[in-house]
């Protein structure tokens, strides 16, 4: 069902029609049924969410992806329970949260009885926000901690040849009577699919995001876009941070690094072929029974102090909207979707 | 054995006549002979690789903290196994390395049998850097990160009131025939000890770096130590880092947040007394054989695309000539020692 929205030329779907209809898309371009699902949830999430450069926005890309041959929609993900607390996925080139479904009950299981677990996944491909991967942790209770390397388009601090990818990282805890504490951010000074944005829309970037393909810094989206490339966020210390992801996310997993994987023959591929690593806590272990309470705590204290936004207050505010009066997609975004089907 | 240094007014220690001299001085007030190797050896391989703020600046800091009853110099720490892979360790208000030292073999062992480790500090202080908390790990072929929070000195970004300490992060990963990848980054724009350094020598800060008491932007560092206060570094994304180190720092191991513990009994207390977390990951089970030299594949790639110093490297050139030719300590700071022995 489909409702005219206020916004001009605007369509609003519920959450599950939206589902359904990316599972369409997805199916329709060699995704299995039961990955269908998996990914259609992940990107209409976002959509909800506000994460706009990981919701429509990134349905062409997936299409593309999957036409190429470069990533396999089927692909049906191998455990391997390496003992204790270590587990390992091959993705079998699929996507990545498949790979974590596969998984999952075995990491929270492995958290809860060790106290910690660890997930690798490598031959994995990550194409979406990474806060839905570990947000659901929190729900449980648990921490979670998550790397993923993507591709190379961000050069180290003090270099000129990109060698990260916008390298996210995402942490969740729960609170106590409040959604939990989640955030997600490239290691970037901005994520790539917002620089895709501000290049259609025309915008110029925030000085510091970027250099053009000689090295040089610029704010055109379209330069950086040409062959140019991100900077790291804080200078050598969101260095530090790509690089470490690129440690974690790629060398822990046996995945590629983000300047490593060759899709040149697979004309349209859009998905980076990386790896991604997960660190789940339980944190009763060691939080003397508060730890809930305390992640409210010291919440509290941060808005207490002027700031008036926490990491995903902004989130959830568009998540309690879209949810009460449905998601709203533009008539562009709409007709693209409809292309699909 | 002091040697008359080239440098005017310098004198020139080997390590262990530094780390000799350290130890009279810490058990002279009150730091039992075993902690007082620990601290001693600690505070002289920070002086001798050039962590100049975690070196001899931080001597007089150490003594009036003791002197206060603030901090136990004598604590022994209580290891609490908690089965299977988390370990938690109550220092007893001691410092955090004894607490570490005691839990460290256990630690190994968890991270190698189950695939990972973690080791929850609290009633601790930490006064050093952090990076030699976690290098030896990679020495003996381990990742390891760890997190630790301070005393409140940090605003909220686009808050006015400080919360955070300025909550370092370390991380360390073996490589293949070169000293380990490590790093140690505080999550404020800049080290409080670097700030008091400045404010002794009479240089201005960067832009962007603290503000005053009244939460407005300052260069001055006698404004930021005058009741001002710190910014994170990167702006929101570090911000955000800031609060996980308060989250797995305090929160998860039972211990303080930064402007939570309550030293105002103690005139001349120092030392933040908070808690750190460690995980330690045995990345062979995820690595495929090949985890050491994959790091020093990356390492290669980030020299090459142009960035010609790497985390750490300043540190081990430092390390290999004040092992050549002898830590040089400026008479002043000679002098300083002197007067507490």
């Amino acid at each position: 069902m489909v409702h005219q929205g206020e916004v001009e030329g605007s369509v609003k779907l519920a959450f599950q029609e939206l589902v359904s209809l990316l599972e369409r898309i997805f199916v329709t371009y060699g995704v299995s049924p039961a990955n269908a699902k998996i990914l259609a949830e992940n990107c209409a999430a976002c959509e909800r969410d506000g994460s706009l450069s990981h919701g429509m926005f990134r349905i062409p890309g997936y299409v593309s992806s999957l036409q190429s041959g470069w990533v396999n929609g089927a692909a049906l993900p191998v455990v391997e329970d390496t003992g204790g607390a270590f587990i390992r996925v091959d993705a079998k080139n699929g996507f990545a949260q498949p790979a974590l479904i596969a998984a999952r009950a075995m990491l929270v299981e492995r958290a809860r009885q060790y106290g910690i677990g660890l997930l690798a996944l490598r031959r994995s491909h990550h194409f979406s926000a990474l806060w839905p991967d570990v947000e659901p942790f929190a729900d449980e209770g648990l921490v979670a901690l998550s790397f993923v390397n993507s591709m190379a388009c961000v050069v180290p601090h003090g270099g000129h040849k990109a060698v990260f990818g916008t390298n996210p990282i995402a942490f969740a805890a729960p609170r106590r009577d409040e959604p939990p504490f989640v955030f997600d951010q490239a290691s970037s000074a901005i994520a790539n699919g917002d620089v895709q944005i501000a290049a259609r829309e025309g915008r110029m970037l925030e000085p510091g995001m970027g250099v053009d393909r000689d090295g040089h810094p610029t704010r055109d989206p379209k330069a950086v876009l040409d062959g140019g490339a991100l900077l790291p966020f804080g200078g050598h210390k969101g260095n530090s941070i790509a690089l470490m992801v690129e440690i974690l996310g790629a060398a822990l997993t046996g995945g590629f690094f983000s300047g490593e994987f060759d899709w040149s023959e697979f004309k349209g591929a859009q998905t980076p072929k990386t790896g991604q690593l997960f660190i789940v806590i339980d944190p009763e272990r060691g939080g003397n029974g508060v730890f809930r309470d305390r992640v409210s705590e010291i919440s509290a204290l941060v808005r207490e102090s002027g700031q008036d936004r926490l990491p995903g207050d902004r989130r959830m505010q568009m998540r309690a909207r879209s949810t009460a009066e449905g998601i709203v997609l533009s008539q562009a975004n709409h007709d693209m979707l409809q292309s699909y089907v």
